[in-house]
């Protein structure tokens, strides 16, 4: 028998606010983060990694959620976790000391996601293949039993879900097909952070059509006037057949995102991300009314399907961006990417930070062929950035996600990383 | 100068898990818990105090968040601070790597909530006067300057929150005078926990009536039948003219809290609370359109004003229950009584746990005199437990909460409880 012995999670902090990469309306200074967690068992070839993404100050207190949790997994045989995570993910979410620290939601929330991953990447490198294939090799039913329909099933049923799989099923083997061929798009937010000055605007975005990228994304929220400016050098560097995305990250009131997004609607947004407060669901359904066409986007800091659910019930947003840390890992992603298809919504994942991109590519991958009404319109979202710190970096190639063999979630960090940015003993850290 | 020249925070545990006092459909084992902070000054007969409160598990995690940020305050000004704490608040709100782990919601906002009670907490005992006393001692316009408007402005703005403050002005005093000869109202959830027995239910619900409570709450939601037999013993038990009142702790889906609630309505209730998931407004919204006219009441783990402000878009909710710990703090209280107000709901705090009654009554104070539009429909939530371990126990007389005079916001515990209680080092946990 295989069992857990031990864990270690640590802090890891990239002094990424020194360059102001990731700098936007909301975010002036990130040191972008990761509480990295490495679940050992009793097989010293077979370790299970998970992270919480963060942006520095708190990274520890994620940590010491994430390390209490695993505290508890000690002892416990591998492989009944592996053939059941569902109970696992009952367990944490439904303990019911836990639940009042959310529900559903905050550091406690991040830390159970970051368990599952764990335990999934250790169910997938048992299964010898990545996780997206993991999550394939699911028959509809299976994939349904490991959503908790307790609060969702009012909007979609496990029923209906089961029947949304199945749907799809003579279309995997072409879907898979054309991934392993031409993998997903991806969108290169690189050009667009505030922080930069127009020559590097002008230049990001002139090689990022270069590179292959047929979306890229502008940060915009603080300035409009300015907002319009950079628009129009992005928009006359990249010509007319790049789609263009905003961001906003909830720099704006309802109304004023009203304002705003009506001050843009000329430069034929792909579309406009995190208007506002990410808990406003009313909100964005309003925004949504008020400016359509124009497509709204959010899901990057969705806590919970039941989030999510009402986004979709109030037809609030047409691009849903999940994120490979922020709900309860696995388990709360596929109930949303089921609602998501079953609303007909665009998935398109969140991504860059530190490892985002390398954790969040396996849920595409599955959307796209068990789920998405129209696999051609999925996109990534991509920033060259940080990706050696992974011990299988991302690959994006002529501005395409490579469909990735190895096996696991994609969240092993390098030994180096944890050497050199554990914060604040590692070298990166303690060397003045 | 007088200035922050330390901290202590301590897990606090109470084993009431024990007696199953505090157990319902949701949380059958809470070991009542605080995150207890005390702000060191200067003047050593000044401290501030503020907590978290919590039922067990993952209060260590929430301890740790609410001493780092304590940190942050050692060396400061307690003059400037107690001045002027909407700068205070909104630094700790607005930090934007701790906002990446909310925002506003969870392990992270409730520390900063403890943050700022201690610092009111301080402000008052500076101003010799309870923390309900300081808050009346605030122009309109002062109050509406210490709300965060940002995302909640387009529901009601600054100046229609000022107009409310100034519309009852002229009933203040009476309604001052009112409260010193009579309190509030209390209601008690001690006849209803779903671990006690029907003798020991019947015997405490005719105890609750001779005690003088207008008002009982039962607990529900986990057998229909089973509530249905214990709501009719508990009717027979107080006669027709005491309010019941039933609470589900979120057990419920939306489409089964319809038909649960439909199940109940012949017993009158005064309110349904929390029929599902807290974070569910569409689906709080979808329940009351479909038992109106039985009022729907949540509250307790609102997280936000953003979240408050869409219950009351929705027209979700009857009664809105505010709770001491769960928002950050004074400034998110203002704003969400503020936003009550104005919607017309009910406000009726949640209390119970250990200190949260006498915390949570400083606001029920203020709402009343200040922003009610009848205060006398107001209750407090009241379960007699615990009280001992405050410095100033709140006093519940008749059935009604009797105002505090004390200095402070209600939030010092007594250093016995420290010494006993604190986990795992106290002489409660520490002794086999």
């Amino acid at each position: 028998m295989t069992t857990i012995t031990g864990s270690s999670v640590v802090d890891l902090r990239y002094p990424t606010s020194k360059q102001l990469d990731g700098s936007d309306a909301m975010n002036p200074d990130p040191d972008y983060s990761a509480a990295y967690l490495q679940l050992f068992t009793s097989d010293t070839d077979l370790t299970g990694h998970g992270f919480a993404f963060a942006i520095g100050r708190g990274n520890d207190i994620q940590a010491a959620a994430i390390e209490a949790l695993a505290g508890r997994l000690i002892g416990r045989d591998v492989d009944g976790m592996c053939d059941d995570p569902a109970a696992v993910n009952r367990e944490l979410l439904w303990d019911s000391q836990l639940r009042w620290f959310g529900p559903d939601k905050g550091i406690m929330h991040m830390a159970i996601g970051t368990i599952m991953t764990a335990v999934w990447d250790l169910r997938s490198r048992r299964e010898q293949r990545p996780l997206w294939a993991s999550l394939l090799a699911l028959s509809p039913a299976e994939v349904v039993a490991l959503v908790d329909w307790t609060y969702i099933g009012d909007y979609l049923d496990p029923g209906e879900a089961r029947e949304l799989l199945e749907q799809r099923l003579p279309d995997r083997a072409s879907r898979v097909a054309s991934l392993e061929a031409e993998g997903i798009a991806a969108y290169t937010t690189t050009p667009g952070w505030l922080g930069y000055d127009d020559d590097k605007l002008v230049r990001l975005c002139t090689e990022a059509v270069a590179d292959g990228f047929a979306t890229i994304k502008l940060k915009v929220g603080a300035d409009s006037e300015e907002d319009r400016r950079r628009l129009a050098l992005a928009r006359e560097a990249v010509g007319p057949d790049i789609n263009i995305a905003v961001d906003a990250n909830q720099f704006w009131s309802v109304p004023d995102a009203i304002l705003a997004i009506e001050n843009l609607q000329e430069f034929d947004l792909r579309w406009v991300e995190e208007p506002t407060h990410p808990d406003d669901m009313v909100g964005h359904a309003e925004i949504a009314r008020a400016v359509n066409p124009v497509p709204i986007a959010t899901g990057e800091m969705l806590a919970s399907p039941v989030m999510a659910k009402q986004l979709l019930q109030l037809d609030a947003i047409s691009v849903l961006q999940i994120d490979a840390t922020r709900m309860a890992g696995v388990h709360d992603l596929l109930a949303t990417m089921l609602m998501a298809a079953h609303a007909g919504v665009d998935v398109i994942p969140h991504a860059g930070g530190v490892g985002l991109c390398e954790a969040v590519q396996h849920y595409a991958y599955f959307h796209a062929v068990a789920l998405a009404p129209e696999p051609s319109r999925m996109e990534i979202e991509y920033v060259d950035h940080l990706h050696d710190q992974l011990r299988v970096p991302v690959r994006v190639d002529n501005g395409r996600y490579v469909l990735p063999s190895e096996p696991g979630a994609g969240t092993a960090f390098t030994p180096e990383t944890v050497t050199e940015f554990s914060f604040p003993e590692g070298t990166e850290w303690a060397t003045p």
